[in-house]
């Protein structure tokens, strides 16, 4: 059987690295092929398989450096027929790609904004002085280097060798441990996996529904890897709770958590229950 | 007495509208004059008054519609000395700046990268080819303007009067409210105020950690206000949780809340108590 993959394209991005590497584990595992699609933005990644045209979508949802890919959290909340399917971590490799060879003369780099967040101090440290430029995603950035000798663009060191482009620096990072999640996403309801991720809203002027929230976990022990909050777009002071979980929604403690969950939010969405593969880079 | 007053400059941004409010509450309230030091980066901003060369600093925390200002919180967490004394709430615009009067010849929009987030719907559906830059602020933007007929720059529609440039669109905004939350910061610790901040990190391999930290808040109904997390950039899966919360930290009960909430947390730096300022913009 084969399955249309969607990913923030063009081909040499770190989204297009998860999505081999995903296929890779579906040929072994599922004895599934996988069609890689590249899309111009997270947000159309996604949309794309809201809207049925592509089966599944792999999109980055956190890095270990800059936190939440806000445009993934925002796109899940605001959008039906989106559900995690599986998850999966892989390490994050930035160089500086440029036809100039001397750094001193880069008076611009262009870059996804995440990748240029996630470099800031090293910008900062050798090149104060530059202009950054926000491209759609870090190969997107590579053509606008060959006809400006003064550019420079932040990508995978693998896109210097797709695109033939010269590698200024080969590694510029700013932590030692540089990693991105991605969750797979696809219209259909996944009951299975080890992992569970929901959000919701809390009815206004209820002082205290956070807590209450919480308690409803707290008093189970049921251990929350991770809580962020989002605005709600509505007005100031007003959020949308995103929750990832250990455990599976079939299990009783969580069911009962879930339902009572659901009566002292506003909204509450589950966005599914995945297993996090175990993948490793060649 | 005359007071040093830090934020990100150059006149004209948003910061600055914050800055002459919470000047003229000064004024009004405490009898005192402030000097306004505009800064070229919200992290300089924070430094000057970390170093001692500043009094105070005046810096935005939260938007309603994008969320925090992660350098803000990052910035706090990893510095000494700073400390939150008061919060205000300002009402924000956005206009387009260009001396160009016709949007269809728009190729490039210059803007802090905050501004571009609040108007990235905006932009897709009015300019979706337009490429996006980075600007260190709303005001740096508008220097790009003049020798380049094909440039705007997302501003406050002030800036437009400011520096003689033309309001092509004079209000643009992806939600109808938009908000901003800033911070009034110091390097004395601040005692006195109705609300508190703090962040903490968790011991690494504790499950159940962040629920046991929650629980201390849950079972005395201290209402948390906000809860976000940012990442310890050491390693993913590892967070830093920064809290909002109602109450003194002479309240017997957040008193010994923040004891207990000591003992079971890697670290805890408490950013302070303080009061929200009632501020009326003109």
């Amino acid at each position: 059987m084969k399955l249309s993959l969607a990913y923030l394209g063009p081909t040499g991005t770190n989204s297009e690295t998860a999505a081999i590497a995903y296929s890779d584990w579906l040929a072994v595992n599922k004895q599934q092929t996988a069609t890689l699609c590249p899309y111009a933005s997270i947000a159309l990644t996604l949309q794309s398989v809201a809207k049925g045209k592509i089966d599944q979508a792999i999109v980055p949802v956190e890095n270990s450096i800059e936190g939440s890919v806000t445009i993934v959290l925002d796109t899940l909340w605001q959008t039906e027929n989106l559900h995690i399917q599986q998850e999966l971590t892989i390490p994050i490799s930035h160089g500086l790609l440029s036809f100039n060879s001397s750094l001193e003369q880069i008076q611009t780099v262009y870059s996804h904004p995440q990748a240029l967040a996630q470099c800031q101090k090293w910008l900062e440290n050798f090149l104060p002085e530059v202009q950054l430029i926000a491209t759609s995603s870090t190969t997107e950035a590579l053509k606008f280097l060959k006809d400006d000798f003064s550019a420079a663009a932040i990508s995978a060191p693998r896109a210097a060798q797709l695109y033939q482009i010269p590698l200024l620096k080969p590694e510029i990072k700013d932590s030692p441990d540089n990693f991105t999640r991605f969750w797979v996403v696809s219209s259909s309801k996944s009951d299975h996996g080890s992992h569970l991720s929901l959000a919701f809203s809390l009815p206004q002027n209820a002082p205290g529904a956070l807590v209450k929230a919480l308690t409803i976990f707290a008093k189970r022990e049921i251990n929350l890897s991770k809580i962020e909050s989002r605005p709600t777009k509505r007005s100031l002071g007003e959020y949308i709770f995103f929750i990832d979980l250990e455990g599976n929604s079939q299990n009783p403690s969580i069911k009962e958590a879930l339902t009572e969950l659901s009566a002292c939010t506003e909204m509450l969405k589950i966005f599914g229950n995945y297993n996090i593969l175990p993948i490793k880079l060649p």
